[in-house]
C-alpha cells in the first residue's frame, strides 16, 4: 500500500461501529482485517520455518504489504456496556492515569454536564472517531483497541451528594509507604490506554480538554508493558525486575470471576468496581547487588520459567509445605507470594500492573526512576486488597527493593448504553 | 503456545548471531521466525478479506497462535558494520537519548576502556544476550530490533586528544531558544532503541551501569513513534500536532544517500555521521486555537493527506510559484516547508523525530508537556543542518507553536568490526 493511499478499503471511519459485547473479556474487536484461516496456515507455517535461518526485514523504505500482518490501529473496543472498557480485557501496551481535582464551582448539575463529555468523547475517540472540539482527526483515526475508563474519588461522591462505599477512601498509612502528594489521591481518574503510545497521547490530549472547565489536573501517570506482538500473545509478561509478573491472576473464564470484580450490591456502583493504583519505586540499584538465587527466594518463584520454587512450569500450584534437606521451607514463609497469596475465596484481586521507567530525576543519586504503576480491580476494597496489602506492609522480602511512593483509590461505577453516561447511577 | 512454553522452536539465545551487513538500509534481520511465501499469501488474503466483518480477536487469556502474527521480539539489528546501527534503518518505535558528563579523572586510556566495555555489552544487547556483568538475561532475550548508537560531545573528543570535526560544538544561538541545561550538551551520548519500551528500559540500564564508573549521567529522553504494526510499514507517521512528519528525507535507495549521511575525509570519523538533537516544545494550547487551514498554512501541506497545499497526493512535488486567485502564494514565503527546504543539493538532513509527551510539570499551567524530539543526520552539521535550521529561526510559521528547550550535536563515529570497538579510530 503506497504511503498516501489514504482511501483503502479499511477505511477507519467507514467501519461499522463495534456492537457492545458487555461483560466479556471478549470485548476487544477487530474491525481493520481479518486473520482467519490465512492466519492458522501462516501460523503453522512459520511454526515449521523457525529454524530456517536469516530472511532480511524492510519497513519504512518501501510497500512491503507481502511482509507485514494486519496493522492493528484501526482496532475497536466497544466503550458502550454493563461494565466499563478497560478492565477485564487484556491490558494494552501503554496507559496513563490521569487524575484530577474538581474545581470549587462544579456543582452536582456541572458534574452531569461533564460526565456527558467525557463520555460522548470517550465513546467517539474508542471507536475512532474525533470528538466534536477535536481538530486533529486523523490522530483519532486509528485507535488500536483504546479504552477510556472512568474512577471517582471520595471527594467525586462527596460532591454529587451520594453514598460512597465504606472503601472509597485512601488506605491506611502503612510503614512502608513514602507517598508523595504528586502521585496519591484524585477526584476524578480517567485512565487511557491503548496499544499505540500516538492513538493515546492524542486521547489523552482530548480528555484533559473537555474536563478542563470543570477540574484541574492533579497528576498523570503513563506506564508501558511489552509491546503488542513482542512476544506471543499468552505469554506472562516480565517486570523491570525480570520477574513473571501477573501468573496467578482471576481469570474472566472462572466462575467466581464477576463476583470478584463487579459491585453487585443494588447501589449506583452496581455493575462497577475499585480500583486501588500504588505508585512502587523499585531501587534497581540495590537489587542488582542480589544473586539469582537470593531474587528467586524472595518471590518464591524462579526468574527463568516463572514456575513456584516446588515446581517446574509457571502454572504449577505451589507446595508451601515443602522443605530443604536441612529442614527449612522450600518458598520461604516472607516470600512475596506466599504473603501475598489469598488466605479465603473471597481474598482475591484481578492485578493489571504497568511499569514505568521515567526520566531520572535531575540531582539524584540514581541513574533510574524505575518501578510499578500497580493496578488492582476488585468489588470490594476492604476485603479483597486491603488483608492482602496489610500483609505485605508487616512483612514481604520484596520490601527490602520496593517502597509505595503514590497511593490512590478510585469507584469505577457501571458502565452506560449508548443513550446514557457514565456516572448516571450516581448523577440522574 | 502455552504461557509456561519457555523452550519454543525459537529459543531466543540458541538462534544464530545475524551477520552484519554494514552500510544498507536493509540492516535489520529477521533471526527468530520466517515471513516468506506464507506470509505472501496471507498478505493477499488478507487484503481480500478486510472488508469481510468483524471478528473478535483475544489475547492474553488463551494460547491464540492461530490470530497471532510471528512475535518481533526475537528480531535482532546486527551491531557489527562499517556504520554504526540505528542510524539508516527505519526507526524503532521507543528511543531514549542518554547523555553522560564524564568525571574528572576520565583519561585517554580510561575512554578507551569504557569503550571496549560499551561495545562488548552493546553487542551483546543487540544481539538478545545479557551483557557479562547483567543478572537479567531474561529482559535481553528478547530485543525487539533494539539499536544503540554511540556518540561523541566536543569533551569527549578533547578528552581523547583528537582532532574535532568543525562542526562538533553547539550550535549557535537562535533567538528562538529557550535552551534548558537539562536537556542540552553532553560529553557521551547513548542513543537506545527499540520496539518494545521494556526491551528498551533494560537495556538503558545496562548501559547505565557500563558507563557509570567514567561518567555521570546527564539527562535522559525518551521518545516513541507510532507503536510496531499499528499501521502500514509503508505509511509516514504523524506527530502530536497531527501533522505527516517525515516525507521529505533522503532515502537509502538514493545515489547520493551516502554522501550525505557518512563522513568520507579520511579521519577518524571516516563512515561516521553527525547527531543533532532538539528538543522542540509544541504548544498544544495555542495549536487547539488555529483553525486547520490556518494549520495548513504554516506548513503548506495538507493534514489529512500530508500533500503540498499545491498537489493531491503526499509525495507530489510542491509548486512554490503557484498562486491564489487574488495572486497569492499557495504555499506561503514563510510556511515551515518553503523555509525548510533545501537550497542546494549538499543542503540535505536525514530527519528522524520521535515523540515526548511527558508528565506536565507540577504547577505548569499548561496540562501538556508534549513535543519533539528532533533528530538528524548529516555528515557535516555546518552545510547541511544550520542553514536549514537558521531559515527557521529567522522566520518560520510554525515558531509560533513551538519553542526549542534543548539542543545537542554529537559525532557519531563509524561502527567497527567483531574485534574492535566504537571509538577506536579516535582511541588507539
Ligand atoms: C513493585 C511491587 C511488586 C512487584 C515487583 C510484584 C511482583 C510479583 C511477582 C513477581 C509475583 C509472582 C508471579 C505472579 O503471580 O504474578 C507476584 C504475585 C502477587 N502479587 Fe505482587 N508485586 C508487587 C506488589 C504487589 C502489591 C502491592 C500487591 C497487593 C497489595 C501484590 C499482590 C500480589 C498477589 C496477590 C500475587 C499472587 C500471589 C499468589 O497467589 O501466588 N503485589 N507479585
Ligand atoms: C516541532 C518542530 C517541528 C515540526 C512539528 C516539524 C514538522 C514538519 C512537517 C509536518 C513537515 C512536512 C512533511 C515532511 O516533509 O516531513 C516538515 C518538513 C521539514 N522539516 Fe520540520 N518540523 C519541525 C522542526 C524542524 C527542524 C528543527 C528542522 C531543521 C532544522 C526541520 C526541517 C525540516 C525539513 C528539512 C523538512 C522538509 C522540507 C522539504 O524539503 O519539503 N523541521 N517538518
Amino acid at each position: 500500500m503506497a504511503a498516501t493511499d489514504q482511501a483503502s478499503p479499511a477505511e477507519p471511519n467507514s467501519a461499522e461501529p463495534a456492537p457492545a459485547q458487555s461483560g466479556t473479556s471478549r470485548r476487544r474487536l477487530l474491525t481493520g482485517g481479518a486473520l482467519t484461516a490465512a492466519g492458522l496456515t501462516v501460523g503453522g507455517a512459520l511454526g515449521a520455518s523457525t529454524a530456517s535461518g536469516l530472511l532480511t526485514r524492510n519497513r519504512g523504505a518501501e510497500p512491503a504489504q507481502q511482509e507485514s500482518p494486519a496493522p492493528f490501529g484501526e482496532e475497536r473496543t466497544a466503550f458502550y456496556g454493563t461494565h466499563q472498557a478497560g478492565i477485564t480485557e487484556a491490558p494494552a501496551a501503554h496507559a496513563a492515569f490521569i487524575a484530577f481535582t474538581l474545581k470549587k464551582d462544579t456543582d452536582r448539575d456541572a458534574l452531569a454536564r461533564m460526565m456527558r463529555i467525557v463520555t460522548d468523547d470517550a465513546s467517539r475517540l474508542t471507536d475512532g472517531r474525533a470528538p466534536l472540539t477535536d481538530v486533529e482527526p486523523e490522530l483519532a483515526a486509528d485507535p488500536s483497541a483504546l479504552t477510556i475508563t472512568i474512577g471517582f474519588g471520595p471527594g467525586f461522591v462527596e460532591r454529587a451528594g451520594g453514598a460512597a462505599p465504606a472503601w472509597l477512601k485512601p488506605l491506611p498509612a502503612f510503614e512502608i509507604d513514602q507517598l508523595q502528594d504528586e502521585f496519591s489521591g484524585g477526584d476524578l481518574l480517567i485512565l487511557v490506554a491503548s496499544d499505540d503510545p500516538v492513538a493515546l497521547s492524542h486521547a489523552q490530549r482530548a480528555m484533559l480538554k473537555s474536563v478542563r472547565p470543570f477540574a484541574d489536573l492533579a497528576w498523570v501517570q503513563r506506564g508501558f508493558r511489552s509491546a503488542r506482538g513482542a512476544h506471543d500473545d499468552g505469554r506472562t509478561q516480565r517486570n523491570l525486575f525480570g520477574q513473571v509478573d501477573g501468573t496467578v491472576n482471576p481469570h474472566p473464564d472462572e466462575d467466581a470471576f464477576d463476583d470478584l470484580i463487579w459491585v453487585k450490591d443494588g447501589s449506583w456502583m452496581n455493575g462497577g468496581t475499585s480500583l486501588v493504583l500504588r505508585r512502587i519505586a523499585m531501587n534497581m540499584e540495590t537489587w542488582d547487588e542480589v544473586d539469582r538465587p537470593s531474587r528467586e527466594f524472595s518471590i518464591g518463584r524462579r526468574l527463568d520459567t516463572g514456575a513456584p520454587l516446588t515446581g517446574t512450569k509457571e502454572h504449577d500450584a505451589p507446595d508451601y509445605h515443602a522443605k530443604t534437606a536441612t529442614g527449612m521451607p522450600v518458598i520461604d514463609d516472607f516470600s512475596h507470594m506466599r504473603r501475598a497469596t489469598s488466605r479465603s475465596a473471597r481474598e482475591r484481586i484481578l492485578r493489571r500492573p504497568y511499569n514505568y521507567d521515567d526520566a531520572p530525576l535531575p540531582g539524584a543519586e540514581s541513574g533510574s526512576n524505575t518501578g510499578l504503576l500497580f493496578a488492582s480491580y476488585q468489588a470490594d476494597v476492604l476485603e479483597q486488597f486491603l488483608p492482602i496489602q496489610q500483609r505485605l506492609a508487616e512483612g514481604d522480602l520484596l520490601n527490602t527493593w520496593t517502597t509505595p511512593i503514590g497511593s490512590a483509590v478510585f469507584a469505577i461505577p457501571p458502565g452506560c448504553a449508548a443513550d446514557g453516561f457514565i456516572g448516571e447511577t450516581l448523577l440522574s
